[in-house]
């Protein structure tokens, strides 16, 4: 398969690039690294990464900035942030994508545990990943042409101890591993519709 | 207790209005109708709204648009009707309401089944409900002065299958009553950061 991967120079990314790259062709997006760069904040660019990518087989995403603060002073412009970024990144990603994705292909993208289990200084990351989680269950029964699409819902990774850790006082950290290893499920495999949990 | 009912005079609004005005002082807010008008899609005039009411015990969202259509034409534009109203016109009667409510006060928002048991043309919709599902959940833990937070996610209403039936063919309908019940639970009793289902 020809897999494209945005972030995959990130944290998860990189795991994943790691799993996959054996068997697969991996084509890496970052904002500024990897083999082509995009910004996910912005549709033009998705549109140019596709044209330059061409078709693929499964398009993976693992980038996605949200705002964390104390909800006493979140403003609207904050919680603007995720649903610019992560949240409308990937749905663009999906919306302008689907048109270069090949017969059977897939689209994962990444939400996260916020969802339902929720921290001090979340809710706009909370929110996002909500939307993300129901987004993926509403496109999987509409996708065309046998595409599938799942979201992956990592908890705190163990990589990302030293900088969110402080925020997720008495989570239980997943091996990155652990989380890469769902984004290979999701693509190789046959599920659609499905938020894939890995806590 | 003095309670803003935002959408009052919608088809749950006018249920849960009924409900509420025997025992509590209730201030219906609408587009066009009711007490005092309200366009949710602008934060200014959410200010302008609390402003006008002053401190309340309670406030109630039974309002928000989103846009319904086919996956395979759906854009980023439409996607943002539902961010716009349905989403972010909750959240700011949250993020400025916050001030104008009393301790001990609550918040009752208007998500949707189709979080999590979706329909055809209803990416949008699905989207904007799994935001608000779990925007509540994070919300309510960083609430101050013990304010309460919860969202009703009603399947379709009765009172809705003129308008909805088809989209919805196969979906147990709900009494508007049972879901104007859920709005009198969350305002009266102590749950919070609850989705409360009406199924």
């Amino acid at each position: 398969m020809k897999i494209l991967i945005v972030g995959a120079t990130g944290t998860i990314g990189k795991l994943v690039t790691a799993a996959l790259a054996e068997r697969h062709e991996i084509v890496k997006a970052g904002s500024k690294s990897g083999d082509v760069q995009v910004d996910i904040k912005d549709a033009c660019s998705i549109r140019e990464l596709f044209e330059r990518v061409g078709k693929v087989d499964a398009v993976m995403c693992t980038a996605g900035k949200v705002h964390f603060g104390a909800f006493a002073e979140l403003s609207e412009a904050e919680i603007g942030i995720g649903l610019k970024d992560k949240l409308m990144g990937q749905v663009n990603m999906v919306l302008i994508g689907r048109d270069y994705v090949n017969d059977g292909g897939s689209f994962t993208l990444t939400s996260g545990v916020l969802s339902h289990d929720p921290i001090r200084f979340g809710v706009g990351a909370s929110l996002v990943n909500g939307a993300i989680d129901s987004f993926v269950r509403a496109a999987a029964i509409e996708m065309p042409r046998g595409i599938r699409i799942n979201s992956i819902s990592p908890g705190l990774l163990e990589e990302s101890l030293p900088s969110y850790g402080p925020y997720f006082l008495g989570h239980e950290a997943v091996p990155g591993k652990r989380a890469a290893n769902a984004y290979v499920k999701s693509v190789e495999g046959l599920l659609t519709g499905q938020v894939i949990h890995v806590l």
